[in-house]
């Protein structure tokens, strides 16, 4: 294997043969996808860096990798600095560092593939003030230069049945022909990987964690579609699936095939589309329109029979993550495991369901100190045993063919500190503000964000991530429009329908992390006396926080009440699916506070 | 006096002469202010509406009156809809109404000294559809067929000294002149009214309510200004006041003004500026760039002399308050009192300070059902009586030279019913939620709002307007950028500093309003064991919140403990500037609950 000094030196050799200055190395596909394959994994190729964002440039004579504050540390212990400087997000933009450091009059490449429109205008007018330009590559320097770089995957893309959807394909393309109709638009390109999936009740394996192909959509305004996937990943079965008002293409016959949208209305997401999409429409003589992606405000609005799925996920998944707290009841205080043996337990307790497809994304097993790092991922170099007098943190979710679930649990292993405990029970409220607010129509998730952390401000600390993202329904785990944040919490209104995380946390650096999640459905309620509509939460995910971690003096009378229901609720719910010493065990741990 | 009917047949007349098919009425003034002088209230005096917004279309065969929400009901009683048909603001706007109705190939006229550019290029695009064109009068023809229209004001402008302002203007200037430099421009136009007030340290007496002159500035990268203000309103005092880096000139000299600016780069406020102050800037060749007005922020954040004013301010007008809240302890429940007389008693408390200048707006004084009207003006026909079993509710403030002040109770006369109560508490449970925040630098008041209405929510009511405006240092009641509120309230973040309103209310239609208003001041929260810095509200309103109308048991012993909290904060600021009966009246009025 070659040392990432000679992948750096091998890069520059082709950018001089290239005839480039520079090149800019994200972490993206040509999906914009959040999580890419391995075949898209050029940055941590080149750089040996792990993270899940971040891009480098490398000039002729200096090279930089951009990361933003999730991984200020990851950064230095995985890439070498002789090599690269580093240099935060927040501190310097890639566009900025590069209308520093780009050489006068240079030629800086990018593959089109991979940024987005906007990335690619804002460069260009930084480069513009040296003279300098951006300028597509035909073909990604990286991959000329990355001899063993794994092939595109290739798992087959499956129908994804009415039993889990709810709703025909042909009747989300009608809506979507509808929506284009209203606005004198002829088609709209569908480019995100789970959007595709949803369109066409498909569903896939080509990336981990989320359960679809790699594949485009377009689909026009008499609603008829096609779609590019490669010819390989497409049984008779998925064409009787399909039907015959979707027109199936090679996936690599993708770029040519926008030519044929010349002289059409064609609505295009600049956020989900990348800038290569662009190009190609404009230089066909395509007027682009930019629209949100079609498919994802109904995507996130569950239907009923998304919401059952859901629910029977949750009930499946809160029995496992039960069956693997009781487990952790017993062989934490007995010592000797550890944030991978506890990883591989929880796995186990899910794939005895039989129906778990994959986990939803990597959990997060993290001990002691490690749990206060948010996006911990374990290794065996990371991997801290579990011992007595701290909390240990796990956040994982199932891949089920009826929905996608989300849960964090933390777990008290012996006495916490008073400290611990009243975190936990800071956070524990806010969980329960968020999990119990009644709010109006057209509220959004920035608006509700203030009450899960109010009660961590009062003490002066905080949480750096949002208090609330959407879920698919056996998609991916991560999923807009909806936010509780206040940053990309404030464009969308809550619906009904919606699911959304409700996961309030806090992390002491170096000492431990606290997390409590639990995914919420968006319903309408009634309310006695009430003057206009009103909506709220549903609870979905049932497991038991630990009654250990509560400081029961700091919880309000309302709060002690939905604890106690909460935890009846699950032992309702998980309690049939359990015997023996694990039912005994979540008795217990159901039982009530106060 | 004409009727409206002769009005709009003779502005009809004058449309024709001067070649219009149409005119657009706004209630504005040539500052885009919120309150403007008589001599601006075309609407008004042509069709009889007395509403602080809204905007009449007039055409040769038909007329219509455009309102929100607020005016549904006042508009009716007001405007006689055999000349005017009456549109709601939200159902159609102004500019589709024109784009619908207006004469194919048309000339709908506006003046361009009463709208913004925005404004003039949507209704452009409407009107091109029908290849209709709006175009600009040189004069007014509304003023042609006013033949009693009020002079401009003529109140002189007055240095506001440096006791009260707390910075100099020379000071607040080169502030200005540093930030054009770094934007890289020369100059930056100053339309608005306390903005002028603001950067020069002058105040003035032509706006009711608002001490302000109608005046314009110009600010250049070095400083120096000029400014703009009718010659007799300018005595030697001002000019010394002024110094030789600021330029005098006659306010009907700002247009030709404008001129000089050719080829300069000029910052102009598209939301605080006119339209026909870009075209005159294009007209001389500026090149104009769109930024908030420079004064707007550092205005908000008042400095410690304003803060120091406004605790004085403050501490005088809540005396003034609590006698009032005495004298109604009495002759409410007396009898006898009506809306008009309890709103004079209050004026003549304040006025006993010996240091009124004005109200800080017309003083809402709503018995029984007129308190459920938010913007309610009370007038001879609608003035009620307060009587036994309801809820009288008084938002009012003044303008002294150290401070404005802006106060909403609501006092139960008699006995409040059960409803009154639990609504009152939940109000008051949101004003509290607010005022004991804790919040990160960086928070906006759009983050905070919903937990003011949490516990409305709860019962599926809610109030319809912000729940916290800033408010100007001896100048305007209402004043951004920051806002407590879902809508306008999420770009700015609360600043040390500045000063905002906490007014939750509820309202029920046709029977009773609530409302609870205290100013607080935005500043740094020490807080033992902080992990960063806080900041939180510190109130600054003293005067009774009306124990009668509180329903104890719903209070938390956090609530309670901030009730009684306050009503001793408000016994040691207030109880020594009282004597004999209201003094033994406020000891009981703030004695401890529960």
């Amino acid at each position: 294997m070659s040392t990432h000094e000679a992948r750096l030196a091998d890069l520059r050799e082709q950018l001089k043969r290239q005839q480039f200055d520079g090149f800019v190395v994200p972490i993206c596909d040509e999906h914009m996808s959040e999580y890419i394959g391995d075949y898209a994994q050029r940055l941590e190729w080149l750089t040996g860096f792990g993270g899940s964002a971040g891009t480098a440039v490398v000039l002729a004579d200096r090279a930089a990798i951009f990361v933003d504050g999730r991984y200020t540390i990851q950064v230095r212990d995985q890439v070498d600095g002789r090599l690269y400087e580093y240099v935060g997000i927040a501190q310097q933009s890639v566009a900025d560092w590069l209308g520093q450091h780009a050489p006068e009059g240079g030629k800086i490449g990018y593959d089109a593939w991979l940024h987005t429109r906007d990335w690619v205008q804002q460069a260009s007018a930084r480069l513009a003030k040296r003279s300098a330009a951006l300028v597509a590559t035909t073909a990604n320097p990286v991959d000329a230069v990355w001899h063993d770089q794994p092939e595109r995957p290739a798992a087959s893309m499956n129908p994804h049945p009415i039993a889990y959807s709810g709703r025909e394909s042909a009747d989300k393309r009608a809506a979507i022909g509808r929506w284009l109709t209203d606005e004198g638009l002829d088609a709209a390109v569908i480019t995100a990987l789970d959007s595709v999936a949803w369109v066409f009740n498909v569903r896939g394996g080509d990336i981990t964690h989320t359960p679809v192909t790699l594949s485009y959509g377009v689909v026009r305004a008499d609603g008829t579609a096609d779609l590019y996937v490669a010819p390989e990943k497409v049984s008779d079965a998925l064409r009787a699936h399909l039907g015959n008002q979707v027109a199936l293409h090679d996936y690599d016959a993708f770029e040519t095939g926008l030519d044929a949208l010349g002289g059409k209305a064609v609505a295009v997401d600049p956020e989900r589309a990348v800038a290569a999409i662009f190009s190609r429409l404009e230089a066909a003589g395509a007027r682009i329109v930019a629209r949100r992606d079609p498919s994802v405000l109904p995507r996130a609005i569950k239907n009923d029979t998304e919401i059952g799925g859901q629910r029977a996920a949750q009930s499946r998944d809160g029995a496992a993550v039960s069956k693997f707290l009781h487990w952790l009841s017993i062989a934490g205080p007995a010592g000797g495991e550890t944030e991978l043996s506890a990883a591989a337990q929880l796995l186990a307790f899910r794939e005895e369901t039989g129906l778990l497809v994959d986990t939803s994304f990597d959990t997060i097993s993290g001990a002691s100190s490690n749990g206060a790092i948010c996006h911990y991922r374990v290794s065996e170099e990371t991997n801290l045993p579990i011992v007595m007098d701290s909390l240990y943190l796990v956040d994982s979710g199932g891949q089920y063919l009826d929905g996608t679930t989300d849960i964090t649990r933390t777990i008290a292993i012996g006495t916490p500190t008073a400290e611990m405990k009243r975190r936990f029970t800071q956070v524990l409220k806010g969980h329960i503000a968020l999990a119990t607010i009644r709010f109006p129509h057209g509220t959004t998730g920035g608006q509700l964000d203030a009450l899960a952390r109010q009660f961590l401000w009062a003490d002066g600390v905080d949480y750096a991530h949002g208090t609330g993202h959407g879920v698919g329904s056996f998609l991916a785990v991560h999923e807009g429009p909806q936010r509780i944040a206040a940053f990309g919490g404030m464009g969308e209104p809550l619906r009904p329908g919606m699911i959304c995380s409700n996961e309030p946390g806090y992390y002491k650096a170096g000492e431990f992390g606290i997390r409590i999640e639990n995914l919420v459905l968006v319903e309408e309620i009634e309310i006695a006396g009430a003057e206009q509509p009103m909506l709220g939460f549903e609870t979905l995910t049932f497991a038991p926080i630990d009654r250990n971690a509560i400081e029961p003096a700091l919880l309000s009378p309302h709060e002690l009440a939905w604890m106690n229901s909460y935890h009846a609720k699950v032992l309702d719910v998980v309690g049939p699916q359990l015997h023996g010493e694990p039912l005994k065990w979540l008795q217990a741990a159901c039982a009530p506070i106060g």
